[in-house]
């Protein structure tokens, strides 16, 4: 990694040296002085966008009060978190979810359910798709009894934080089901990992997070707070940010849809336009390629030179992956907003999975970029539908698709993809920098014969 | 019904006399002089609410064009319209949906599935919570190819209505059922009735209606449309209007709720609250209380001055019944606002039901009323919560419920009413009026023995 991380750093030039060394330790700054700017009145503005709320939300504890709090902590009913819960945390800590400040109580839950949005006090509307709750069982709610705060510990019992005005209300996770995800159907990976065995309440509150989550997995460094990124973003003097959410390798398809976005901004009249890499970094099911391979692949492809460093900030988005497409995706963006993006690249099908049950796709491939271009509260943010990218076999590289000439062009999908990597084949030159699909490969060699023979994927023709 | 006709008289000594003596075939008027007042900035006005969109659509053909128009209808492809199809055009003619100006369009679908609501081109929020979307199988749309109108037919193959600048779009049933009812559960009464066999297609556009619906059931002089409702409360002189959406016989509980809510307005500074008592006339499910005899129980309560006719109006609400809890409340209440009023009282597990499969409420009881008070578009709308009522055996009288002295009350829930009058047993004293319970045992008499057993509720202890 310490290719990317030099990387990141000749990307860097206004940083102290000091910034991508950041020991893994480091706690996120918690009052980063930022410009406030007014909310800019046309979709072009020329400073970074405001969080929702106005006010990018930090639940830290102060250092200071480190120690009172742990005390205080060690005296309240401990709930234990799941990994899941955990990033959740992380994500509510670092203000990705603001103005949200802290688990969901009842009246943010069905907000949240109903309209995918949050009216805040003085009337406005922030966008919230995907409830961001925390479940407990009836012997924990009964262990809570009439505690008005919880401590939060993690899964070695090591203090995390505490939530504070508690509300206990019921967890209906049929209907936190078909109002997420718009199906039911058995077989929806979060909802097996994080919903089906989980209590039947919910627990809300203000969260004070005493101990930052890191995962201690070497990439904790390129796991950027909307903070940090927003004061990287003012240090390289940033006039528009685009972000681009991915749980897949890049391949050039990709990488030319990134620089194509950095050119058009341009002709918008932006003098420099910063693309955020903005892998995601949470939960993600089992036949997705992990986290720590994916790392390693964008490296590859940042030091291949397919994206351009000076102009580019990669970065992990702690949130856990939900794959409830439409609903999903304007959480995506949000949480973008927070960080100061004030454009979203969108695809086809984005969060999107196939049914578990049938033989199509969950949602229609188109729905994402729809919902996400008329959903409350992101009317500040700018959508570009991604325009589509395949191997175009007359130039042996990946272009934009022209109808007129469709006979020219191959589509590799990500299931193909997958597939090829898995059998140890090559994709057509071109189609990704050749370091990079080593890396697959050698995932994909990394797993067990049973693990890989797991991953029953059809092969398109 | 003729005395309800005389109450209703009674009660309108401004109208000119023909006004409750509409032939059955009266056409709505299409150009009623409306005041049109600044929308209220505060939650109180002393004018009629403005409806959703600032104007009341009416999507009525004028006379003069009804020749044309027919003559234009009979060239294009004619889709037939189910019972409960010709309930939407209903809906949707007199705007009811204001400001829908037809069956929705893809955008509008997906706005009412994720938010509840449509953003106009204004940059201003309605509320719309179920789709108003009519359906097609494959070869409707084959028949459709590339015409841009279609002809809408009833049941006789009798023109109703041509739909403009139509757009087709995939009919997702699993997803319109889970992001509506928050369940996929089999057994939903309107799903079985009118999604589940319908079309894999919807199909969108401008409705314009060339023969308005009626039913010929003896009934229609009490559909009046929401430009006759506000026309009539303007007669009135009402500065407040209080909608009450009732699928049930009406007992002396709801008429306690009724006259306090007059009182509390009058208190508020209100000087001539009108009640709207709103029975819902469109599809209900099989062991309701049909929409004939509910007129005719409701017809006794007014007789027997349990309400006041001078301030109550009594309509029909032409709406088909969802049973989507939380979701619908919502429309039952935006319909209300573009009827004229402005207060709308909410009961426990409004528009709720048993779940299907599982012995507990679809919906949470008191979600309805939550759900209701933060929902977009909705913010003009006073909501006035139920206060629960209960057979008070000390007064033996109907009587708001005091928790101090709880072993005083007795709750009869609609399922213990109705097992009652199934039984020919007479709720105690002071329950409802005699007459009016008389209609209810009468219904259950004219059932056939098999009819009237397949309603088979448990009577709770």
């Amino acid at each position: 990694m310490a290719a990317m991380a030099s990387l990141y750093l000749k990307t860097s030039t206004q940083l102290p040296h000091s910034f991508p060394k950041l020991p893994k330790t480091f706690d996120p700054p918690l009052n980063l002085p930022r410009r406030r700017l007014p909310a800019p009145r046309t979709r072009i503005s020329a400073s970074l966008i405001d969080p929702d709320g106005g006010k990018l939300v930090q639940l830290f504890v102060k250092e200071s009060d480190k120690e009172w709090k742990l005390q205080q902590a060690s005296h309240l009913p401990k709930i234990k978190l799941s990994k899941i819960d955990l990033q959740w945390v992380h994500v509510l800590s670092e203000g990705w979810a603001s103005p949200l400040k802290g688990f969901m109580r009842e009246s943010e839950f069905l907000q949240t359910l109903h309209f995918n949005s949050l009216r805040l006090e003085n009337g406005s509307v922030v966008n919230m798709s995907v409830p961001v709750v925390l479940a407990i069982d009836d012997a924990q709610k009964s262990r809570v009894g009439s505690f008005t705060s919880v401590a939060l510990v993690d899964e070695k019992d090591d203090m995390v934080a505490i939530l504070n005005d508690i509300e206990i209300y019921k967890h209906n996770k049929e209907e936190r089901i078909a109002r997420t995800w718009g199906t039911t159907a058995p077989g929806l990976p979060y909802v097996e990992e994080a919903i089906t065995h989980a209590g039947n309440w919910l627990i809300g509150g203000d969260l004070e997070v005493i101990n930052p989550v890191k995962y201690d997995d070497g990439l904790d460094r390129f796991r950027l707070s909307p903070a940090q990124l927003r004061d990287e973003f003012d240090r390289r003097n940033a006039d528009a940010v685009f972000a681009f959410q991915l749980r897949n390798p890049v391949h050039n398809g990709h990488a030319l849809l990134m620089t194509d976005t950095r050119r058009r901004l341009l002709r918008m009249g932006y003098k420099n336009p910063i693309l955020l890499l903005h892998p995601l970094g949470g939960y993600t099911k089992a036949d997705d390629v992990p986290l720590s391979w994916r790392m390693k692949q964008h490296e590859k492809v940042l030091e291949d030179g397919v994206l351009d460093p000076e102009t580019t900030v990669v970065s992990i988005f702690p949130s856990p992956m939900h794959y409830a497409g439409p609903t999903e995706v304007q959480w995506h963006a949000k949480a973008r907003i927070n960080a100061g993006a004030n454009f979203y690249i969108v695809g086809r099908d984005p969060a999107g999975m196939s049914h578990p049950l049938e033989k199509r796709d969950l949602y229609d491939a188109d729905h994402g970029k729809k919902v996400l271009s008329m959903a409350p509260g992101l009317e500040r943010l700018n959508i570009l539908p991604f325009k589509v990218a395949a191997y175009d076999k007359t130039q042996s590289k990946m272009a934009f698709f022209d109808p007129s000439r469709a006979q020219d062009f191959l589509f590799i999908s990500g299931t193909k993809m997958r597939t090829l990597a898995k059998n140890r084949e090559s994709p057509p030159d071109g189609f990704m920098c050749p370091s990079g699909w080593k890396v697959l490969v050698e995932y994909y060699d990394s797993l067990s014969p049973s693990e890989n023979g797991r991953l029953p994927e059809p092969i398109p023709a």
